[in-house]
């Protein structure tokens, strides 16, 4: 069958041509969210995400047929009528079906003792997702969303980036159409979560040769290392900073060579999100080093993404700073699995509970605010 | 009939007379958080707040007839056999019944225009909350929580703290009592939560009182009022402290002569949970400053509770500050009527779906830490 993109040519010119969000959705939700009975602005950032969901689910645009026609019959009735009538209930945003994507490889520069944890427990994991038994599994159930673990030739670790490029093209571009497909038309939110044994040194490297500083900047423990284990980890990183840091100019190149398997699915899928215009949670530093690359392409290329926490892993804040992304918890997790991004769905549900449930000041007979 | 709490003397002795947390099932939760398939602590806060909701839920001390059977049994098998053995299902934290309980009360000091609403809207949102219009009515349905509503004398305000004591000594008790008896005895989690117009203004005064930086350390713009409005707000809380300052050694009298009739019964409630080991989640500024005398009258007496977010009123994040409570969640809410602590609620039940439901390494043949 023909690859989605045939080369690195082909991904960078699809990450290049992205669509915009839907500034009309968004202004229709935000006008609604001034008459609800509480005053203005006083839900913070539920307020915020309700009219991010719109401007990505946005439907006013022929995102889909039959929304095309609902908002046609709003169009009609004017928007001057405010959002009960514009708005039929199918034309709000939704959160009916939430997708949590999680991908796993195995990295070669576990070779160099970086992790805390024996490379066979990326597949134990994979089993572990299977049988039902992770963090994942049950945070996925609690929010009311559907886990699914795409593993990537486990039994193929990436390359040592110490020696050489992670990934040639062919198996980096296959990695990044993994991840593109895996994401459904339709669903109304992708949480983006990885588990891979050595995945925190791939996206300190890829955070270090995009952001400087160097490994002392970017690695920490991950899942838990001890002192020889970290400087372990930081002299791989400054060798692969010294092989492939050239690669810095050339972003995709880049994430090829100093990524993995389940970093590049994340990007992949990330960009489908893009252009099918699904909003993205994104988990913690492994999820964000992964995209991270697609903010040299386009400076908007991660404004369909929030991230979902800021995790323990220091170096997560700071790839959040350099993002200008600001995270919904700060609950001191690192466990990656998407396990940040499943907590974050329940703060949108409850965002979008209040914004579709809540009466008007005139629907209440509240009154407004005293001038 | 005899009322709960005759004299401010004997509620100084129920303040004074608290249970201890059990910390034999504290620890016991904590080794089963060491056995999941996770590193050790990457659930960050989630692995905590199980910990405390099984410390004030603990079963092992005869906290009910059943419940001390089955944890006679679990100690006949020995705590050496982990928590499956020792814990059957009954005997975990649980959260089957939330209860989101909001008090309701009026103020005199809006007569000194110190807020942007009306005091009639304290009576209108009551009406908004039991036709089901209101923020904390869908997020209250969104975390599968009940919520109660107790309105308290909306038709007799305090007095308006700038002249004389808002609340005598009766009117203060019978608010505490109303508090008191809200908590039912068979529920698992309290959030306790308020809508009065004014009460920040109430709050403030309290804080201030307790420690010190005055009126422009601790009034904010609550719900959204002006510059002028805020001046107004100031010179209350200063008059307030003025006249009633002095009372700050007796932190009962001080919360009758500052507060108001729905932060009376919020420290009510707090304190019936603390004698009935139920844990509680706090809401805002308004909420912790119901609840800041007590813990005059102990260090400890707020340790069953847990600030469920730092609200946008500044004053919030100060008085969390001194009292040592570091929030869940920072979404930048600033609505009160518990709408923060509902959202809290997702949290903790994510956090406890992670313990009872994940697989430990044992069971799922994951290996450990590299040695």
């Amino acid at each position: 069958m023909p690859a989605i993109f045939p080369s690195l040519e082909a991904l960078r010119a699809a990450c290049l041509d992205l669509p915009d969000g839907d500034d009309a959705a968004a202004a229709t939700v935000a006008a609604r969210q001034a008459q609800l009975t509480k005053p203005p602005g006083s839900l913070g950032r539920l307020e915020e995400l309700v009219a991010w969901l719109a401007r990505w689910q946005g439907r006013t645009q022929g995102h889909a047929q039959s929304d095309a026609q609902s908002d046609a019959q709003g169009d009609a009735q004017g928007h001057a009528q405010g959002y009960a009538q514009d708005h039929p209930q199918g034309d709000a945003p939704r959160l009916d079906r939430v997708d949590i994507l999680v991908f796993a490889g195995n990295h070669g520069v576990t070779e160099r003792g970086v992790s805390a944890y024996p490379a066979a427990v990326t597949a134990q994991m994979v089993a572990n997702f299977a049988a039902g038994g992770a963090a994942i599994n049950q945070l996925a159930r609690a929010v009311g969303a559907t886990l699914r673990v795409i593993p990537l030739a486990l039994d193929r670790p990436t390359t040592d980036f110490t020696r050489e490029v992670a990934m040639d093209e062919e198996n980096f571009l296959a990695a990044v159409a993994a991840g593109y497909d895996a994401v459904a038309a339709d669903c109304e939110l992708v949480c983006l979560g990885e588990m891979g044994i050595g995945n925190t040194t791939a996206a300190a490297a890829i955070a270090a040769a995009l952001f400087g500083g160097g490994a002392a900047r970017w690695a920490g423990r991950g899942t838990g290392i001890d002192d020889a284990g970290l400087a372990r980890k930081r002299a791989a990183v400054e060798a692969g900073l010294t092989r492939h840091g050239a690669l810095r100019s050339e972003p995709l190149a880049l994430a090829a060579a100093l990524g993995g398997r389940e970093l590049a699915a994340i990007l992949g899928a990330a960009l489908a999100a893009r252009h099918r215009r699904i909003p993205v949670l994104l988990d913690g530093f492994v999820s964000t080093a992964a995209v991270a690359p697609l903010t040299r392409l386009r400076d908007d290329a991660l404004d369909h993404t929030r991230a979902a926490h800021v995790s323990a892993e220091a170096a997560h804040r700071a790839l959040l700073d350099e993002l200008g992304l600001a995270p919904l918890l700060d609950l001191g997790m690192r466990l990656g699995e998407a396990s940040g991004a499943a907590v974050a769905v329940a703060v949108l549900r409850a965002a979008l509970a209040c914004h579709t449930g809540m009466a008007t000041f005139a629907e209440a007979g509240v009154a407004g605010k005293a001038t």
